[in-house]
């Protein structure tokens, strides 16, 4: 035992989050250490707090503290369009964006045959329900572009098509200030294929 | 206000560490979320009884959750030689070696005038007490062979000197597995100036 116990646990706690190995451990550890006392129990305060009081909305998905959450319960967003990412975390992608002025549906995960996910074991039967009880036109499917994200697009795409209700996908292409040069062939070939007219 | 309260308090407090942005702290945030509640509780714990529980050794100023610390209560070791060392990472970094077995002095620090730092802002004026009090034959100065370390050992050296303490300082040369063609020549020239013969 080289660490006196309560650092050596704090150390130990560091290194279960990921991307964190022992050294990085060892230097946040030390960092926590000589930090104002007041930051420390802040810190402690905030895990407890993110883990216990964070849900996920009974509606939408999303992480909230409050459920329904804050965007399904805001009366001034077009009930019309819902927007399905995979992550909470696309969620709070689009609403940087701040064009998007729909609502959301999170999947928690993509379909995954390979690891035995099927779309029982994520968010989709609860879509499904939505699709049913509210007044949907349009379905954005906004999974992220590569193949389980495809594939899940492309089942929910099967699956809602004969209710009539719109369905789409977000552009694949090149990203912004990106370069011709360096794009792969998919990226390319996907870009040719949703060229617009001007 | 992307993240609801709970979650985004989390992600500023992981931003305080070094090392971590704005990005990681959204990666290690969500992580936290999906850990299981007694992991993150005992986080939490660790967090605050690292804080809490930690001080410094009162004879060696090496970070202890018992005053003296284990090493200087240690009677089995040798308490004529005194290793002195910057941080309380480079103590852990000697027992690990598993080779001395003497006593510690931590500096907390180096001597920078740059930085407005002299002597005695720093843990040099207990070791002189303690030169006084205990029976030490040895100190040994294993500060950083850079700059700062260098000028601290040299102080300390000077201030020691007239005691008639014997007063050694680590070697500095090509470290183990290194590989001659890729030496600084600062290094070189000090792994030439600390030849031994054989």
């Amino acid at each position: 035992m080289y660490y006196p116990e309560p650092i050596s646990k704090l150390i130990d706690s560091f290194t279960k989050l990921p991307g964190i190995g022992p050294k990085t451990a060892v230097r946040l550890a030390f960092f926590v250490l000589n930090m104002k006392e007041d930051d420390v129990l802040d810190f402690a305060k905030a895990l407890v707090n993110a883990k216990r009081e964070l849900t996920h909305c009974s509606t939408c998905g999303h992480i909230t503290d409050q459920d329904p959450c804050s965007i399904c319960s805001d009366g001034t967003r077009d009930e019309s369009v819902i927007c399905v990412v995979q992550d909470p975390k696309d969620v709070i992608a689009m609403e940087k964006m701040r064009e998007f002025n729909g609502r959301y549906h999170v999947l928690h995960g993509t379909i995954s045959p390979m690891d035995g996910i099927g779309p029982e074991d994520i968010n989709v039967p609860p879509l499904i329900d939505r699709l049913k009880d509210e007044k949907v036109n349009e379905l954005i499917l906004a999974t992220n572009p590569n193949v389980e994200g495809e594939a899940t697009a492309m089942y929910i795409s099967r699956l809602v098509k004969p209710s009539g209700i719109k369905i789409s996908r977000i552009a694949s292409g090149l990203p912004m200030g990106g370069d011709l040069e360096y794009a792969d062939e998919v990226t390319l070939s996907k870009a040719m294929e949703g060229r617009r007219e001007l």
